[in-house]
């Protein structure tokens, strides 16, 4: 017999050198992996929706493996979060059909990008956010932003040692919203390129500061080319939100964050 | 000529091994004096209002030092800041006295306690708040707070390990604020033995979670002996708020505390 799990899982990334296991350095993966081989006292092996980056948080990060034996859902995830670092929490733990697939079966994903404006930067801030006192043009960053919803070729935006995939991609949602000091990117779409998100956030950020036009943005989107200077907007803004497995799931979450807009 | 400086500073203490200057771990002392000796091309040696021990955090921390040049107070935070790590900030440079010391100097202590009371931890309040799942009694906790204010004899709430120094200091203010899911202890008094706060924190919060009645505290405090088991409540939840210089400047704080508080 054989079991399969779906966790979802919330990290703060700032003391992880990515999700991926590497050689050396201490990752997100392979510190869940060590708890859950030790609860099902065998070498077990995770896949995840999808890598993130050294810095990057999760709010919503989906794993998958499969287990010879059955543990409750609860269980599971009690026994893990009390061998995990409290940095690494299990939001939830499920029993799923055995050919479920954290990556292959995500249809969409929601990631969120934090900036904050501020005069003086905090040192609480510095590894959960983006820190920048610019003057910021929030209808410009809105226009500029409309161009990226729908489907288009993300190629101008994905990281130049990236190996190559197809580089279309459907953006169903792409928005900001001004809180306070805090002005936050919301965006979810059906995948995204190596480095997508950051490299979008930080062009789409000059034109904000005034450093592009909107029209500018809207031709380095249809270049197709990485030859700009777009720049990369640093990692430790950036979170995992959500990961979505049924499209009528991503529909209906669209619908509602609609509705709380109106 | 001499000159002397009074810089306010805050810091994340996650990743550091406390304030003191340490022979092998990177400590807050290490990275400000370092950046200081670039600055004014010498050797430069600070002095602290006090400790802050590994994990815990600075919104006010308050150090002075001797140079022999004159550099202009807001050109030096700005230098500072641009050589510190993002997690040290300089919050203000002020040229004073010659004679200032900012440990000797220091009349008054503000610090801050943060407890989250949730469900299920945040991996994103580990390094910040001390996380507890448990009901409070916020009645009992405050009544139990009150005997600690004013002038006492407080041997039980110091480190075992501590080096003896008298142990009597007033509390001018201890109170507690509950907004959503924070607890905060708010607590200012004249000097702090080594470990007070964490220890008064620990011994309170079995008070508020039905472990002690506020009679046993009450006698605990009275016993002047750290024979109880009233433990250490972590690190991370403690922060530096303030450090007071004179004793109006300490008395209208006060003033005004009471005043947000009707």
């Amino acid at each position: 017999m054989s079991f399969t799990y779906k966790l979802t899982v919330a990290y703060d990334g700032a003391s992880y050198h990515g999700f991926q296991r590497q050689p050396k350095n201490i990752t997100v993966q392979e510190k869940l992996e060590g708890v859950l081989s030790k609860i099902f006292k065998q070498r077990t092996t995770i896949v995840a929706s999808g890598r993130t980056d050294s810095g990057v948080h999760a709010i919503g990060q989906v794993i998958s493996f499969v287990v010879p034996h059955l543990i409750p859902d609860r269980n599971l995830q009690r026994a893990a979060n009390a061998l995990l670092p409290e940095d690494i929490r299990v939001l939830e733990a499920a029993l799923v059909a055995s050919d479920f697939h954290a990556r292959r079966n995500a249809v969409a994903k929601y990631y969120s990008y934090k900036i904050k404006i501020v005069e003086e930067f905090s040192p609480f801030s510095c590894r959960y956010a983006w820190q920048l006192s610019n003057h910021i043009d929030i209808k410009e960053l809105k226009a500029a932003t409309a161009y990226i919803v729908g489907e288009h070729d993300f190629s101008s935006f994905r990281s130049t040692g990236s190996t190559p995939t197809r580089p279309v991609r459907t953006i169903y949602l792409a928005d900001w919203q001004f809180i306070g000091e805090d002005l936050i990117f919301h965006i979810i779409g059906n995948g995204f390129l190596y480095h997508m998100v950051r490299n979008l956030v930080s062009a789409l950020m000059k034109v904000a500061c005034g450093k592009f036009t909107k029209e500018r943005f809207r031709d380095i989107l249809n270049s197709c080319s990485r030859e700009h200077p777009g720049g990369i907007a640093p990692a430790q803004g950036l979170y995992l939100n959500k990961v979505f497995y049924c499209h009528s799931e991503r529909e209906s979450f669209l619908q509602n964050y609609m509705k709380k807009l109106q």
